[in-house]
Order: C-alpha cells, then sequence, then structure tokens
C-alpha cells in the first residue's frame, strides 16, 4: 500500500503522472479508441508536439498506453490504452465529468472573489 | 455544458487547477476536515511554502476552499473545503485509491520497460 502523501511513495510519482492537465486528457481521449498521434493533437487542442510526445511516453513507460507501429509505407504509429491504462482513465471520468458540469459554478466563484477583493 | 478538450473552455481551466499533484493532495487532506496551514504543510510532504500559499489562493479564489480567520492572539487562520470543494474531491476520491492500489502495477511496467530499451 502506498500513500500519495509521502513524497517517497511510488504513488506521488504515478499521481504526478496521471494527474495534470496533459495526461488526463489524453488518456480520457484514448478512452473512445486508439488513435494516432495527429489525432490527438487535434483532439487535445493547444498540446504542442513536444508535450503530446512526452506525455505519451511517460504514459507508455507507465503501461498506461500501448504503442503499435503498423509495417506500411510509411509505417503508422497509433497509440491505444492497455488494461492499466483503462483502470486509471475510468477513475478520472468522475473529475472530468465533474469539472464539465461546474466549471460555470467556478467561474461565477471565480468573479465574486475578485469583486471582493477590489472592494 | 463546457469541453475541456477545446481549449479557451473553462473546463480546461478548471481542471488544470484541480489536477496537478498539489491540488490534488491538499483537497484530498481538507477532505478529512478543515486545518491550519502549518499541519497541511506537514500533510503533504514535500511542499514548499510557497507552492502551499498558492495552491490555497487558487482554491479559495475558485470557491473550493474558505479561508477562516479566528480573532485571537495570534489570528488563527484555518482552511476548510466548501460545498463545492467537497464535490470536486468527492470526484478525485477514485483517482486517488487507484493511485494508492496500483502504484505497485506501475513500478513494474516501468521496469519492463526499461529492460527492453535497454537491450
Amino acid at each position: 500500500m502506498s500513500d500519495a502523501f509521502h513524497k517517497d511513495c511510488p504513488a506521488r510519482m504515478v499521481l504526478d503522472h496521471v494527474s495534470g492537465r496533459w495526461a488526463v486528457l489524453v488518456l480520457t481521449a484514448l478512452g473512445d479508441g486508439p488513435q494516432r498521434f495527429h489525432e490527438l493533437r487535434a483532439r487535445v487542442e493547444g498540446v504542442s508536439e513536444k508535450m503530446l510526445s512526452q506525455t505519451l511516453r511517460t504514459l507508455v513507460r507507465d503501461g498506461f498506453v500501448r504503442r503499435t507501429v503498423k509495417p506500411s509505407r510509411p509505417p503508422q504509429v497509433s497509440y491505444a490504452l492497455t488494461g492499466l491504462g483503462e483502470g486509471v482513465t475510468r477513475s478520472l471520468q468522475p473529475l472530468f465529468d465533474w469539472v464539465r458540469d461546474h466549471a460555470g459554478d467556478i467561474l461565477a466563484a471565480q468573479a465574486a472573489h475578485d469583486r471582493t477583493a477590489s472592494e
């Protein structure tokens, strides 16, 4: 059993890899099925090529994502969730849904906060 | 309805604030009840004073956390989840639990990956 509150526990490192904007978006996008690099890049708006490569490399090394090269001309590379990846992506779904449904509440809270701060 | 895949949608900004190592740990810690700054800092190992202040400031502005000053000598400042904060913290729980239960699998996947890469 590992505890993310402790700085040297593996859970802390795993939390770092799967939380954070790009990992959450890439995992959620792959939840819809395998995708090519350029498809992912179009889906996850605003991610740079470099950040997407780096995010995918980390997710592949962690065992969340499988990279498959089809030996065609030119070779076709695609990315898909592994069993572990499906598990963590399911665990991210409630957060993703909550954020989608409550983004408006947060904007309202920020506006109220900023009004008070400037009084 | 806001979609975190779009770069200018509020959901993207909210996802940035509540995902990420420190926000996840601070929200989860406050899930156990209100806490003072130094208590949080002890609980969330490795967080600097600066990062904890910054994380709390963002969470307060977003409406997730309430900062209360008790007018004693010296004044006592404590932090607690709001209703919104309780909601988002509940949505983070499955991720937190998954990471705790599977950190060992990820370490094994990394070791297997690094063995293959060095062959």
